[in-house]
């Protein structure tokens, strides 16, 4: 039997990010209920590689038994049904985008977001491509709903980042932003510093699982530049292509220079940046020099940070994890949570009003 | 003519944190309403000092025309009516309670809080008074009736602090909280690195404005230990008296202890603590030796900082400014818009449901 406050869940995707949201969901499920009043059921939880599960009667998977199926190397589930289908489902009320990212084609996000926002459904996602690709288009395909599209974790995963700069700081206008949002080329810089060549350090962070083996994702900026083109659309509200994305990366940087602009008291960063200009906003990723007074210089390792330049705040900054399972999870919580306090004023007003 | 979907405002008080929110609502007015979705009439304006006023047809007043009244030096009106009058006027929705904290009773802002909120009508605050002295029962007469109570100006002015821990964290297991809230200590502990002894930072802070004739409030710490018990009440959820805040002043710091722990690689920074423990929580101020290394200790100046520590993601840290007539207007303009955007949800819902 359906409870009816509890909100419907559908994981597409359960790799990192959704085992790490699963975890979060399994351990906090009574404090969320009581707490953040936040009530849910799992609907469906469809993967790429590792099969599908659909809770047929209505009760929720079990998404403890589900964690323990792919830690044994089992599939989730023997359903053979699609993305779009499992979002489509009746009892699904909030899609979980936790696909990987596909910053050409975004898919499968994209299909699956156009999809479940088309049928009034939400989706909240930490999945790069589609907001990348197609933020103004499903923006206004969610408004046109009635559903809402949450993002938070596409950005320094949980740390608040376009939540801060849309919500808590609602009312300023955020004229730039820039900061560190690459994990991997913030720890091998920081590396570097320690003494590290660039190469050893590059080596030592794939050796760590922070890097690809083919690291040009992080190391040549692109990671950072589809951040700087998120928060340039969510944030200024200007969609830009990600090749308007002016990109260096730090793979040109040496120990030289590392150690020589320590000694006038600065840090080579890479510092993603967009901020409005006349014509609309430039955005670029590229090594810069801060000094060492900075908010910025500071953060070190796989920690990120974003300074929100504002007409009435002047520059408010905010420093935390960048990635990680459960890092990531929190954002899509987050979002969630948000998603239910908005429905909860509407079923309190509806019976007020009633 | 009543403008339907407009919230009615009625300022009680109009000093310089009234005036910089009345600054920024005759600035942004049109942005505010199309960007954010939010139209304000105001009802009253009630002051100790400068008289009072009322729109008595319901068109609003003209917070142009009061501020250059303020700036002519001229009373603002000549109405004869009280705060909480002026709260209950059926055509006022959000009482902005920007009267100067008191400590000891919280008056006037607690009679007024505990009227408005008792006749569901919301209330936004940057008065410490009500907050330190009776959150929990304001809380609860809020939730009773249907409305809403806010304060994010309370701490660091419009820098998100309790919003921030509140609802972008929103699924987090906030633990501790430590950091820097008074920015008139930290520009002292700034000013004696830079080679100021004690009392000449602290006449330089007085001359500048920073610091009251009487600084005990800030060198005493007790401002940051009302933040500290604002903290603890708000964001961990555990009231405490102020005198349960342990409290330790800069006072016996002098600039050989600031140049002694330079040479350790340290900053003193006058530290807000609160964390919880076994019974509930512990909160403390207390003046700390800061590694350079980290986030807090960049902190200069008239700057405030906060690091949350949590479950999920560790260290968050803002930094931002944590004083000001329109930064702290800024609080309450998002805490208006935080309200705006919960009524809007309702009345969607309502359509939808109608």
């Amino acid at each position: 039997m359906r409870v009816d406050s509890s909100l419907g869940l559908c994981f597409i995707g359960f790799g990192n990010v959704g085992q790490g949201l699963a975890r979060i969901l399994v351990r906090k499920e009574r404090e969320l209920a009581e707490r953040w009043g936040f009530a849910f059921r799992t609907v469906a939880v469809v993967t790429r590689t590792r099969g599908a599960a659909v809770s047929r009667d209505g009760e929720g998977l079990s998404l403890a038994e589900l964690l323990a199926r792919v830690e044994r190397g089992e599939p989730v589930g023997n359903e053979h049904i699609s993305p779009v289908e499992a979002a489509l489902l009746p009892q699904t009320d909030i899609v979980l985008d936790v696909t990987p990212t596909n910053l050409i084609t975004g898919e499968p996000g994209l299909s699956l977001t156009r999809a479940a926002l088309g049928s009034g459904r939400s989706v909240v996602s930490s999945n790069k491509g589609p907001v990348s690709l197609a933020l103004a288009e499903l923006k206004e395909l969610a408004r046109a709903r009635g559903a809402h599209y949450r993002f938070e974790g596409s950005v320094m995963s949980g740390t608040p980042s376009l939540n801060l700069a849309l919500e808590s700081l609602a009312g300023c206008d955020v004229r730039e932003v820039q900061g560190i949002v690459n994990g991997t080329t913030n720890y091998i810089l920081t590396r570097m510093e320690e003494g590290f060549e660039y190469a050893d350090a590059l080596r030592e962070a794939q050796e760590k699982g922070y890097a690809e083996a083919d690291p040009a994702g992080d190391v040549d900026g692109w990671d950072a530049a589809v951040k700087a083109q998120i928060l340039a659309a969510a944030v200024l509200g200007f969609p830009l292509p990600l090749d308007a994305v002016e990109r260096t990366g730090i793979a040109a940087i040496s120990r030289a220079d590392v150690e020589a602009a320590a000694k006038r008291g600065k840090r080579i960063k890479l510092l993603a940046k967009v901020a409005r200009t006349p014509d609309g906003v430039a955005a670029s990723v590229a090594p810069a020099e801060i000094p060492l007074t900075h908010p910025l210089a500071s953060v070190g390792g796989a920690t990120n940070a974003l300074t929100f330049t504002t007409d009435t705040l002047r520059d408010v900054t905010i420093i935390g994890p960048g990635a990680g399972r459960e890092e990531t999870g929190q954002a899509l919580l987050s979002d969630m949570l948000a998603i239910a306090a908005a429905e909860r004023n509407s079923a309190r007003f509806s019976i007020k009003a009633g």
